[in-house]
């Protein structure tokens, strides 16, 4: 501990036991409280080089290693164990933007950057950077790579991953790789950057990374239409698609009983549509004019309700309007929350398997969990279903999370496995899908995944037993 | 050989021994005619099990195998070395479009699919699969995910490794990994589909892909405009970015060398702006119309006309006019070749720093090496130039490479290098670029290479000596 204390200053090495009882909670407590673990200490290294350093340490001492940005994860991936033996490296501290180039729309950022924080720099310089989750006030742009971060406009500009054209890692054996490119072309050897991406800190730890940046649209503009059912929303999709191209930047949807639970807990937002068994958010972003994104929404919607794809719409008036828009949709999980504790299930399916696979799940969750009350809302443009379940009413949720949480996630994944989806979208394993990715992984990938873990972190040091 | 012959049937293991000089130059020579080897045997597997089952045998008998789709690679990447003891394996015979999902946007196919049968496929479904470049009649995608092939509408649409969504591989144990995904979103676990794409059949056979489709555009037109210096052309490229958001699909720059030789040896070929310093070809895919896309590119170039980016400029009035631009654009290669051998660079620079970049290589290039002749154009959009140099006129082209050819690359890639820039933007490494790589790409990143090669094919069967 006194070679770190050298290293880093007595004020960023933090001890459990020098601090009280609740002190590091915001280190050692993840975001949902499902995981509380104890560090060994708290280390808050400010640049890459201490990184390295405390990498080198924590090898020659074999101790264990837990990166961790913002502490947003859903999935427990960035807490330590209750072991008390893991070190907690805090990247919060490497906090700059490095740099930004406007003719090659690029920027330079340190993990520990916030997302919102990069979100700005890039629009202080009439640039836009389109990651965007809610999260983004306390989320690092770290964690975002770390966990390939999805969000609201994956379906124009991908996620995370997409948004990344080059990393510095600090390896497992303490080596700082400078791969901090900003070329949108580089076919010299194994895709290194996007090995780490997504690897939830098991491989190396994500110090920087140079970013994509956009023109600014000139507009954006949101509307909502209403469906029969998920098969039309599906439909208006391709419509959308085909219509507006690369200006959809958002394509979201609401079930019934998603908005219902909104309208309860939040009875002050608007619902322009009224009470709707799927509503759908549009959002187009163009890069001409207002009138013109207006033009787009009235062409595209007047079609789908001529092809009775739709019995309704609202196209936002106002900047306001579209925020509201938003808000509703983003108040789901709020609402979720208000309600009670429930259980959550962030899957990807093949946008053409949706509808099947919601009426086949739907109908076995009603069979065998009677009264359990379906939330489902989502990215529906990128195939992502927040697909969630509320206990029935009048149930304790607690005492049905207690009893019934194992035996809904495993229907519910079987179905998620039998259409061709994923049990994780965008949220990762960390620990809390672990054991789950061990029964439904193919067993030639999970030995590929070990044999690279294996090959790159022999030692086993850097965020142990999670995702593998 | 036998059970291979067992296994394939006689008619689909070619051995160099039964037949006559030439027969299998196809296989063992390289399209540039660079590096002409001799096979063990050609071998030409049905599907992806015979794939497997060839691998399991190779590696019981310790014989190395050289993966093949079309044969259309430009840096040795895919022939056999000159010892006969190398298995071919060529995928060619894998050649079956295996799915369409028009309403998930995507298609499944066989490695081994021709790239213009698998834009064919994509459109009689009236859809659009983007991957475009000049080899598309004969390169498979298995090929061109393995070297993650550029081409012409990379700016709008990503490299080949933004295109796939999912791989079938066959690892280096001859195990099957199904990774087929149609899922725009997967977090879970290492990214194993983007560690193969780019690896050049060094870690694995890759007998799949699941593609991403897109709508097809309603209308597309291209124009040319005349910069005074290159620092102008990417002034236009940011306005054109801006201006026209998604609609850009194509950015490509010519230097006046380069449309020189296209006048000298294909007069035949209309240029309408006549000689400038460089010309800019822009293309615009429009999801609205053809008069919509006109309106666009008509106040682009205005706007730059206003401004002095540009000093003159043609939009395309015609299907015909535009294929005659993008006809001028091809034919730089071929004028080249018509002119004699030249020294080829694709390499790759962060667009803001290619003109200074190209100020100080020309300067140096032509202090070290007077009279030798720039051709320089490419893909300006990403960042990529095919830099190449023609001998000095009236010197035997032939006799200057022999001469300058290494002296010539090394100036080149030591700029390439103090720009930030990438040796290889999209070819890819082979057996061309492999010294060159372990010259000039960071030891940390090659240490991580060899980790993951030694990880992956540990005992190094798998298209040995190329990348690494």
């Amino acid at each position: 501990m006194s070679s770190l204390r050298a290293l880093l200053g007595e004020a960023h090495v933090l001890l459990p036991s020098e601090h009280g009882a609740h002190d590091l909670d915001g280190f050692q407590r993840d975001w949902r409280k499902r995981y509380h673990g104890r560090a060994l200490a708290v280390l808050r290294p400010a640049d890459t080089a201490q990184v390295a350093a405390i990498v080198q340490l924590a090898r020659a001492h074999r101790v264990a290693l837990v990166p961790q940005g913002g502490n947003t994860g859903l999935v427990g991936g960035g807490v330590p164990d209750a072991s008390g033996t893991q070190l907690l490296l805090s990247l919060q501290r490497l906090n700059r933007v490095r740099s930004l180039d406007p003719a090659n729309l690029t920027m330079t950022v340190d993990a520990g950057c916030v997302l919102q924080n990069v979100q700005q720099a890039a629009q202080d310089a009439g640039l836009l950077f389109p990651l965007s989750l809610a999260a983004e006030g306390s989320c690092t742009i770290g964690g975002n790579l770390s966990t390939n971060a999805g969000g609201t406009q994956v379906l124009r500009y991908g996620n995370a991953r997409e948004l990344c054209l080059g990393l510095e890692v600090v390896t497992a054996d303490g080596q700082i790789w400078d791969g901090l490119s900003g070329l949108r072309k580089d076919n010299t050897g194994y895709d290194l950057r996007d090995l780490f991406i997504g690897a939830e800190g098991t491989l190396g730890v994500i110090t920087a990374a140079t970013l994509k940046l956009f023109p600014q649209p000139r507009a954006r503009m949101t509307a909502l239409a209403a469906c029969e059912s998920l098969r039309q929303a599906v439909d208006l999709l391709g419509l959308a698609q085909s219509q507006c191209g690369a200006s959809l930047t958002g394509f979201e949807v609401m079930n019934a009983r998603a908005l219902a639970l909104v309208q309860k807990h939040f009875p002050q937002l608007a619902q322009p549509l009224g009470p709707q068994p799927w509503t759908v958010l549009l959002e187009l972003s163009d890069s001409e004019s207002e009138t013109h994104a207006r033009g787009q929404f009235e062409g595209l919607l007047e079609q789908a309700l001529e092809r009775e794809i739709i019995a309704d719409a609202a196209v936002a008036g106002s900047l306001a309007q579209s925020q509201a828009m938003w808000h509703l949709r983003e108040s789901i999980p709020l609402a979720q929350s208000e309600e009670g504790l429930n259980i959550k299930h962030d899957i990807a399916l093949p946008v053409s398997r949706i509808p099947d696979f919601v009426d086949r799940c739907d109908a076995l969750l009603a069979q065998q969990f009677p009264g359990a009350r379906l939330v489902n809302f989502g990215h529906l443009g990128d195939g992502n279903l927040h697909y969630n379940l509320q206990s029935p009413e009048g149930v304790d949720p607690a005492e049905f999370l207690r009893a019934q949480e194992d035996a809904v996630n495993h229907l519910v994944y079987d179905q998620v496995m039998a259409h061709g989806g994923s049990i994780s979208a965008e949220h990762g394993i960390g620990q809390l899908k672990r054991d789950e990715l061990a029964q439904r992984k193919s067993p030639v990938a999970l030995q590929l995944m070990r044999q690279i873990k294996q090959a790159l972190d022999p030692l086993g040091l850097l965020n142990p037993n999670r995702v593998l």
